[in-house]
């Protein structure tokens, strides 16, 4: 990130430099993906920089097709929406969840930023030798309630066991199928200048309590993680607003600046943020301090940012209000057209800064 | 297994130690799945009858539903057939496969073993820390080039990123969606007394062929793995005999006799299979011999068991002889109504032996 001070008297050379800095950051941007690495690195699998280039390196450059290259949480196949995600989280159990609901609320987010109704899952495990089947037991229970809260089934699954030490105890990779009742087809690409940003309640919450569960770190905080399905939460906003809502991306893996980050390269829009209207509790900024991170970066399970017609947020704020999950969703920011793909961050300091998207990930596997 | 001889002088004394023998072994089939363990083994991997114990008293209860509880390759929802697999087989790469083309063929199979017409699948990656990339690469090309093979298109997928020592360098799971075209829906209920049963082609390649890839025993053999794409054989075999056609399953993890042991006890028929009739390959046959295992029980990855209406066995077996896949598909056998539950196989030597569910598996990691 890049601080950029403002000042009343040197506005026009400020600007310059600001002009600047954002032409030579723009041109990094633009370069073509290109895999430097000759090994996987826990980077690839942050959701920020590093895992993006592997994506495009390897996985569209093998798989590209219309549904794929989108890369939404989700794809969209007719009036069906389809999705996947790899539960690798450490450890299995942590305040508010465990890598079953999580597996069952991560899946069904996907679907509902699609838009779609998510209707049916599958679920793949793999075991490790020596797993404890309470702890199993444990787990598919929360799945099971998981998915009885978000109104799904579990239709199909597979389980596979590896020897000691060939796994972490339990891995978990489910898909999800979803339906579209309406024509609102939320997309990142579909991100407006002028657009108000929404994000539907305080962020961090997950990453931290997983970081905290560890136990590595002397650090005790009042935090529960936040998964939760959404899609009741986003079933509201499409009847609300339509057509006039634009974006829904749920912020896991990078937090909210990196979903932002995707937004505004995909739409080739810019997202003004103001950081004091970011929902942060007081024990996740406390956390996110003492451990040197930017709450910003850290994940979620169960809040999204939405990307919203102007004159559709105050209805679409109200709208997540009145749900007991979009309680304290906040107004952050705003879409504009320049300079298109980044985000800018006006601090509580009245600077500018840059809130790119991060190599890596300082708290690896939280989901 | 029991052997039980066959003796004209003593017919009538054998028929009842064999009453008895079936009845006793019965009684113990009939109980109750009990979970015993307190931990997971490689025997839950396995699917044989430690899996089915697991799947029943762990997964069943806690997720049961219409659409989970038949068990089948995949779940019918409406017009659709939804499936997923789990793939950890070691090595990655064998002669005729890899992980990647498993990953692919597997689900693609699971769905056409429903009857469906397979069309986009979901791939979520879970890497090892310092996997090498030019791996990566080679399994990604290899399941672009099966996915073209079978018509299908990968349109949404996951990657995380696990520290070394916590994966064996690359786990995939896909999850598939397929199609209904025709009001056919094959399954292991459908299975009628009187079916022919067919396989469609030798069986074994697959699980010998990973086995020894390993490079722990000292047995060398011209045999390269059976992974394939089997809906186009599905599809004719549909074409060919309509609602006649009345079970597919693919004979992945405990083969050809486990997946015979699960036809009959969904549909409550017996099997009477001829072992002379089972197409083994020479190479298959010695190495299953030095490693004192039955071929029947050794995992194919291009091979299904087949129950169809006697009337349409001929019309089947000459679809099965038209398409390169099934060039050595051979009738093994047919359905009966007694003893439910049990697959019987009438060895070379005239006698008669019970070809059980094993509780474990001797060759894991095959998938």
């Amino acid at each position: 990130m890049t601080a950029i001070p403002e000042d009343a008297d040197t506005t026009r050379e400020a600007a310059t430099r600001e002009q600047q800095v954002l032409e030579r950051i723009d041109r990094v941007r633009r370069r073509k993906a290109r895999l430097r690495e000759d090994h996987i690195t826990l980077c690839h699998g942050a959701g920020g920089k590093a895992s993006q280039t592997l994506i495009d390196a390897v996985f569209l450059d093998a798989f590209h097709n219309p549904h794929l290259d989108p890369l939404g949480d989700g794809a969209v196949v007719g009036d069906h929406a389809f999705t996947t995600d790899s539960y690798v989280v450490t450890p299995l159990f942590f305040p508010g969840g465990d890598i079953g609901d999580l597996a069952v609320n991560g899946t069904v987010n996907d679907l509902a930023m699609c838009g779609a109704r998510p209707r049916h899952l599958s679920a793949g495990f793999i075991l490790e030798e020596g797993f404890p089947i309470a702890d199993l037991r444990r787990i598919t229970a929360s799945m099971a309630a998981a998915a009885h809260a978000a109104d799904v089934q579990i239709i199909t699954g597979d389980t596979k066991v590896v020897q000691r030490g060939k796994a972490d105890g339990c891995y978990i990779t489910t898909a999800g199928l979803g339906v579209f009742d309406h024509p609102v087809r939320p997309s990142a690409v579909a991100a407006r200048p002028g657009d108000a940003l929404i994000v539907s309640g305080p962020i961090g919450d997950h990453g931290i309590t997983v970081m905290l569960a560890r136990g590595e770190l002397d650090i005790h905080a009042d935090i529960t993680s936040d998964t939760a399905p959404l899609a009741a939460l986003t079933a509201a906003l499409i009847d609300t607003c339509g057509t006039h809502l634009h974006t829904l991306r749920d912020a896991t893996r990078g937090g909210v600046a990196t979903v932002l980050n995707e937004i505004c390269v995909a739409a080739g829009v810019a997202a003004v943020i103001d950081e004091d209207a970011v929902p942060v509790r007081p024990a996740v900024r406390g956390a996110c301090e003492l451990l040197g991170i930017d709450p910003l970066y850290v994940a979620c399970e169960g809040r999204m940012v939405i990307a919203v017609a102007p004159d559709a947020a105050q209805a679409a704020l109200a709208a997540l209000h009145a749900h007991p999950l979009g309680h304290g969703a906040a107004v952050i920011g705003h879409l504009t057209e320049d300079p298109p793909g980044l985000v800018l961050l006006r601090t509580a300091f009245g600077g500018t800064r840059i809130a790119d998207l991060l190599v890596g990930d300082p708290l690896p596997r939280i989901c």
